[in-house]
């Protein structure tokens, strides 16, 4: 059995970006370029041309660009994105009979004999007139396909190219040129076209989706009275601060109503004191479930209040999403088919056997009635999306139903397709990538424990190029709530500021992303709950602000807040820090110094970043500069300005000399100026 | 809107093999054990388990082979394709409720407190026996998945552990053994099992689409009488030496009518002279065109009693399909509408402006009878195969439509999946590689011109490993008709020979499939119609049997045909050499020696090659092997035996020198003895 139209003789393959076969969306961000690539060919010499089609999905008519040769039959288009949400695009390719023509036609005319140098005659006399028909008719074909003035001069250009023909001439210069070769080309004959047989997905996101500092602070640790549960009338007051700073996300812990049943206490203890505040996880009580509020906290309205007041500071509330229940939550009583019944009837708590959190009940996603339960949690999403919050992270997405979390975006994104979902999926990397996939904005990711050079440079290579940067934002923290990492346990305080500021550097250039879980991390703290000493400690805080209130003393000399300011200060004043796809490792032969630049697309902006991951000593090394990925000629001298000292310092070709004292700067953060 | 079934958790991803999505079969042999690996997880901290569904596409029914789990998310299934053909292959996974349930119970009941030796009791006292609990309700749910015996088994079991429960024990030994949770897991709870959302195609060849060895000779040569022309019955005359040499496939170049219009003459002259024979390549004349035979070569009779001949020395005939006709063909006056008619009302001849090829009209894709062309070409296949050809070399099928030759090759094979088709696409590698996907069976390749060894590797490397492998298989040549590379045109005879034997052992050693351009190869023919120096020589033979009748001495001393027989002997021996997809580059810290083994899965058969690049001087280093590849230990003695000489060495550990004297032999083919 023959196909229909067995002509179409272009292939086109490896179209980039694409996820997964087009089965998920690569995600770009408003104001992007897209840079499409495929492989497109044919058989034989004949050249081939193609076009992209894409649109966004509220229009019906495609655009169009044209595809431009690199090398080896790949292909380039670029088409840009203008309007946030769901685009498609795909790709139409055909032999290009007259391109192919008058690239011969060149060919015979140079292989003419000169008159002023007679030698052997290579073409016959009557090869050229008959080259020249057979561009006429293409050139007419063109005009039959075109309309107006185009029409016209393409008939005009044919009737000249016949005219010439006829004049059976001993010499002939070229009768076309670039621009009615362009004018032809707008008119293609796609009749065997053939067309990529998929309309690939892209998904754009607004700017915050790729560049945003997060800053992760407990509304009740905001009062200024010791003891006092904080409220979000607090928090307000600490929202100038937090904006000095330069973060653009304030990210709140669950604000939601506390279990009392099996509450845990301060350090986590298995039982809790009358006037312990419990943990935010614990999602539930008498007062409601995840669309209350902790009364203490406060009201919708000062929330609403709370709301306006951060986006005067021209700052956004990230709201924390944690979909586990306490046996207090409203949902236990109502709907005990969500949750899972043991053979005596209760209800199954959290469990890693033989360690039991019965303070939490997971959902069951396997439950009878699915339905419900994903109306009820998108439920949850649109009562604060309605409340105004348009940033959420998601606690644990990872032990909630990957097609859940595909639908539940998706059917959000409809009516608000700005609202960013960060997913805290500390996880394997397949479950990482698949929460990505599903449509998840940005991730948690390994960095908390990369420390040593070569993993920090194995990690970023791979979530920073494509295939993973297609789909997966990484968004980088040094510390969380759960997590001190053992490197900022350092007893030393001078040290233990030192790594801080080191991880600072590295989180806030390395990704467009990064946060930090505030003022323990600002005021370096660093007691764990149980000392890490390789593998048997804990990364758990001491006195973790998630069992119970803590005070800040903002105005400790050891806090590295200038720091975490001029890093953001930095980061907005250099466009090359906005986005990961120019990450580049340079060379530097020395264990502790990592080395690596940022750079626009157009070099307009380059930032070289080196970082000493010693927080004790000195170090030092000769840079081997990759000069093509700075922007520079390979020799020459160019100066470097260090934008967290203002020292500029002129250097020369690739090789270049810097020494890092942890007492005086964790790293250089450079902006390279060019000659 | 959401979906019909929410409740399929499990993630099915990176499905391999799979070509560009499923588009086009990877390839396999009979007799093949076919490994599929994927990503398959799902959320949370539930056990997953898969299945792997194949069939034949004869068969109706699935066959299955359960995956096990390799590291980080990806798992293996296995299954032998033991008939030629189409098959499908897809994937099943889900949950493991029942498997995560009896790992939990191993925790839960280490955790016991040991009677023995009291401790703090981690477990509560009804733990257990609810859990013994649920564990019974899973294993009579898979008993009512059973049936039999197994289902009896099962729901025992279940009662045991109901029985157990009810005990009440002060301490658990552990009621679950290897083998029920082996008869549980055959009935596992699939309502909602995520199927991958692809059948993917495989498509299984015969032994020699992996593994042949080709001897191309002109049948015409074939006399025995100087300045007469050769007959097919000359041709059976040869075929002993060539089984002696160890070659299985031998290839004539086209055996039709040869035009006589434009003829081209000796050394390739734009005027052939009244006695000149023309190239085969120039097919169709007054006897016929692609069905008909030359008739100073022979009658059907003569070609049927030579493919029975050729069998009988254990070898097939391969023939050349060159779709394009010289002006004498019946098809310019029977379908001038398949060529290309130019303006002037002639049919377009062959061209690369200002070159003409006035020999030749190549056939045109975009007729408008395509259809009518496609079933005419078809034809000549089937009237090749009706006459006993099973293996057809495709000339230039890189300059017909692929469209065409996805549906010839499917066509052809749904009554004969045997036949084999070897590309010549002498082009660039997306259009190798597409030609491969639409059903060629092996292609020619670039080592013809790789000489170095970084070429070599790097080449060797992308074609011998996924994705590449799983779609195209190299066949590699030294030498054809059209190319005497200029490494061949050496002047000095023996370092011409030298040349000659060292790709000899490259191409019969790197490629499962080889073949030479007999004759002139075996006597080291190196002159050139212009020789070639640097770019601006000819790889042209002079003299070159593409033009006119060439008498060969066989018994001429410079013949490499004992290293040919030797090298065919010892890929027939070792099946390491049989496939490409375990070749591994050894170190060996000098530029002209290349080091590398192949072997089998088993690592029962190894072979480890060492070619001196060089054909003037002695080449020595001390090879640093990967023991690993070679299934040794790192530490300890071990014997090479050299197959080319017979010649055995105990070496040791990693690190052992080689001398290499071309004087003396081009290489070392050493099997290795394992201690």
């Amino acid at each position: 059995m023959k196909l229909a139209e067995g002509r179409r003789r272009v292939v086109i393959e490896e179209v980039q970006p694409q996820v997964d076969g087009g089965k998920y969306p690569a995600k770009r961000v408003i104001g992007d370029v897209v840079e499409v690539t495929a492989a497109i060919f044919g058989d034989g010499h004949d050249h081939v041309a193609g076009r992209l089609l894409y649109r966004h999905e509220s229009e019906q008519d495609w655009c169009q660009a044209r595809f431009e040769p690199l090398t080896n039959d790949l292909w380039r288009a670029r088409f840009p994105v203008d309007r946030i949400g769901a685009w498609k695009f795909t790709i139409e390719a055909w032999v290009d009979h007259l391109d192919t023509w008058a690239h011969d036609l060149v060919k015979r005319l140079d292989a003419q004999p000169d008159p002023k140098e007679p030698t052997a005659q290579v073409v016959s006399p009557q090869d050229i007139p008959l080259a020249l028909r057979i561009g006429a008719n293409h050139l007419e074909a063109a005009a039959g396909r075109a309309e107006g003035i185009d029409a016209k001069r393409l008939t005009e250009a044919a009737a000249q190219l016949r005219h010439l023909a006829d004049a059976n001439l001993p010499y002939y210069e070229s009768p076309m040129t670039p621009e009615l070769e362009e004018l032809a080309a707008r008119y293609p004959e796609m009749s065997f076209a053939t067309r990529f047989e998929r309309e690939l997905p892209l998904w754009v996101d607004r700017e915050r989706a790729r560049f945003s500092a997060w800053y992760e602070l407990f509304p009740r640790s905001c009062s200024m009275t010791p003891g006092e549960h904080g409220t979000f009338k607090d928090m307000e007051s600490r929202l100038p601060e937090i904006a000095a700073m330069g973060f653009d996300v304030v990210y709140m812990p669950p604000i939601h109503p506390i279990g009392v049943q099996y509450r845990k206490g301060k350090n986590n203890s298995v039982v809790a004191e009358p006037d312990d505040v419990g943990s935010p996880w614990a999602i539930g009580g008498k007062e409601g479930g995840h669309t209350s509020l902790h009364s203490q906290l406060g009201t919708l309205d000062d929330f609403a209040h709370l709301i306006q007041a951060t986006q005067k500071h021209r700052m956004e509330i990230a709201l924390d999403i944690a979909f586990q229940c306490s046996p207090d939550h409203p949902w236990v009583k109502e709907h005990p088919d969500w949750f899972t019944i043991r053979p005596d009837g209760t209800i199954q708590y959290a469990e890693n056997p033989p360690k039991k959190y019965q303070d939490i009940y997971p959902l069951n996603f396997e439950s009878k009635d699915w339905g419900g339960l994903w109306d009820a949690l998108y439920g949850v999403f649109k009562f604060w999306v309605d409340h105004g919050v348009r940033v959420f992270r998601v606690d644990n997405p990872h032990t909630k139903a990957l097609p859940f979390w595909e639908w539940c975006i998706a059917e959000l994104r409809k009516t608000h397709p700005e609202v960013i979902f960060l997913a805290e999926a500390f996880t394997r990397p397949h479950v990482m990538y698949a929460l990505a996939k599903a449509g998840y904005t940005q991730g948690y990711t390994y960095f908390t424990w990369r420390t040593r050079k070569d993993e920090l440079q194995a990690y970023f290579e791979e979530i920073c190029n494509p295939p993973v940067s297609d789909f997966f934002r990484p968004n980088v923290w040094p510390n969380t709530p759960d997590i001190l990492h053992e490197q900022l346990q350092e007893k030393d305080p001078a040290r233990r500021r030192a790594v801080c500021q080191l991880r600072a550097v590295l989180a806030a250039t390395l990704s467009a992303n990064w946060g930090i879980y505030g003022p323990a991390f600002e005021l370096c703290e660093g007691r764990a709950a149980k000392p890490a000493a390789g593998k048997t400690g804990s990364e758990e805080y001491l006195d973790s602000e998630k069992y119970q209130l803590r005070q800040w003393n903002r105005k400790d000399p050891i806090s590295i807040a200038p720091l975490l300011t001029n890093l953001n200060r930095i980061r907005r004043e250099n466009r090359a820090l906005e986005r990961n796809e120019h990450l580049v490792f340079h060379d530097a032969p020395n264990p502790q110094l990592l080395c690596y630049s940022k750079a626009t697309a157009d070099k307009s902006n380059v930032i070289l970043v080196v970082v000493n991951l010693d927080p004790g000593k000195e170090q030092t090394a000769w840079l081997d500069l990759n000069m093509d990925a700075l922007g520079l000629p390979w020799k020459g001298s160019f100066v470097v300005e260090d934008l967290l000292n203002g020292k500029s310092y002129t250097w020369k070709d690739q090789w270049n000399y810097v020494a890092l004292r942890p007492s005086e700067t964790p790293a250089h953060v450079f902006r390279v100026v060019r000659p």
